[in-house]
């Protein structure tokens, strides 16, 4: 059942992703690959991503490359872990030359950015859907990685970057393919808004918020400068309210949130309520969420300059029973869409 | 695009995948799983497994749990590695209890064998194929990693198990399903074999042969007792003759092989060139093939004895103006069709 691929097409992606190996490292072309030994713990994440579910099956193949690997590097961040090398999956209905260029082109154009070498893979023919599975591997000193488990009564909730722009390109190409929202959700801030607009403003729109969900930049340097400052911590890759909620749960704690401190950038220009929806609720942000003693606050501006990477702070870690609370910019409990945005994002039809 | 999952379905896989886990090890739940670091070499190797390609879509999920472990263990065993570790994405079009509790009763029972717990994952729905790949992570003492580039000449071909009766299950699945054999193949002494069989013989057959192609057995314990001793090494995923030939092309070496020394089993029962046929080209073998110097066959032995694993000398290296050579019974050339296997196996319509 070996799956032997007609040469030409496979021939190609090994040509495309066989690259000089750092020193010390066995890359692809025996059983395994091996790393020098690692210091300190190591870090192990796997993401599979699946045309139709986790990508639109006529994504650029650049962008597509860059993806797959930055949601990956986005769990080291999450950690503040450094990257040592990762494992690529691939399973093609297809492949030209043209598209395989391209894939490696963003994949690499990331890869080298964070010292990440492809050190194996497995490419396989799909029958029908393209599916790509990346597995990263990373090292952290003992004690110093950030878990979901670390948050404490009154540290500071921070956030990297801007929330919402990759949900609201979400939600416009959905619009501009005309695909159905889910029930309900038509009366919803975002969405209302997103029917109200001309088609050419959509279009406008979606150019100005693609790169948000199709080229996020996983936050490796601030994860790092974080290290030893920062207690808690994780991606956005669900939405806030509900990756805030696994801190929460994981750490037998209560928040709040204020929505007037949501690093919103261009959804500034959205009616309010539309881009709070989008920043509260929409995945693919892959910032990360972190908490961090009030004490600390100096230092984690400063690893914040250090890395290159704005944090806003946004809320509270408060005792368990207050559960998660968002409050609007007076102050008042955002009611009662504000809790649903956690049953928001559903997989593509 | 974050895929939130109908809840039932995969709440039951972490359910069934929610293992205690080693001192030591953060398993899932956080961004990233972490390990104490690893002594030695990091040896890592990813396998994509997809529906209709390596499987069929009605493999017992048991079997299939089993399957998608070993042959990733089976990476670490060709190089020496001691399992670490492993992490499993999978991308299933839907899943029923007994299917999940079926697939990890097959993964656990594998792992827990091999200490090599389950410590991240992911899991998506797929549209339409089911798609697995499983990441394993191990470690091997410095320069003990056994390569496919350190055969020399002179070195004993050996190989573990016995070969062949995973192709012959697989030919056999196909003509029960009465799936087209590919061109030229019919005229083969295995499928000619095959074609001349009652149907209730085929069905023996299938039976006696299916568990070597459905529940491989990883050589782990063997290729921990070769190091130091063998010194090429690598598993028989796609058949002997083109596996070796990746020997022979790292190393720059040629090799002699005698068909009156493979290792048959079950298979000395078929026609003697039926059983050739399928020991030479046939793929999922996933037995070991290695090189160890002639000084070094007592030791060979008594690490086969020890991992209780057979082992059967089967070759010979020689110098890379050889090519690779396949001897009869009589010492003759196997021709034409000896040469032909390493175009055999053709993934599955």
């Amino acid at each position: 059942m070996a799956a032997r691929q007609p040469v030409s097409e496979f021939d190609l992606i090994e040509r495309y992703f066989k690259r000089p190996m750092p020193p010390g490292v066995l890359g692809p072309g025996d059983d395994c690959a091996l790393l020098p030994a690692v210091s300190g713990q190591l870090a192990v994440s796997t993401d599979m991503l699946v045309a139709g579910r986790h990508f639109f099956d006529d994504i650029e193949p650049r962008r597509l490359g860059h993806k797959a690997l930055a949601v990956n590097l986005s769990d080291l961040a999450a950690m503040a872990a450094q990257p040592v090398g990762c494992v690529l999956a691939l399973a093609l209905p297809s492949a030209d030359e043209a598209w395989v260029a391209a894939f490696a082109e963003g994949w690499y154009a990331l890869a080298d950015r964070w010292n990440c070498p492809l050190v194996g893979g497995d490419t396989t023919r799909a029958r029908r859907d393209l599916a790509i599975t990346v597995t990263v591997l990373g090292q952290v000193p003992a004690a110093q990685a950030l878990r979901r488990d670390a948050a404490r009564e009154g540290d500071d909730i921070w956030v990297s970057g801007c929330l919402g722009a990759a949900d609201v390109a979400l939600q416009l190409a959905w619009s501009l393919r005309e695909l159905p929202v889910a029930g309900g959700q038509s009366a919803w801030p975002l969405q209302r808004w997103i029917s109200g607009l001309e088609p050419q403003v959509r279009e406008q729109w979606w150019r100005r918020t693609r790169d948000a969900l199709e080229l996020p930049e996983p936050r490796i340097g601030l994860g790092l400068a974080l290290r030893g400052i920062a207690r808690a911590a994780l991606d956005i890759s669900d939405g806030l309210l509900q990756d805030l909620g696994h801190i929460l749960a994981a750490s037998a704690r209560g928040a709040e949130l204020r929505v007037a401190d949501l690093p919103l950038g261009l959804l500034e220009q959205l009616p309010p309520e539309a881009a709070w929806q989008a920043a509260l609720g929409g995945g693919d942000a892959y910032e990360l969420c972190f908490t961090a003693a009030p004490a600390r606050r100096a230092e984690v501006l400063a690893a914040s300059r250090d890395a290159g990477v704005a944090v806003a702070r946004i809320g509270t870690i408060l005792e368990p029973a207050a559960g998660l609370r968002v409050l609007d910019p007076m102050g008042r409990p955002l009611a009662p869409w504000g809790r649903g945005y956690d049953h928001f994002a559903e997989g593509m039809p």
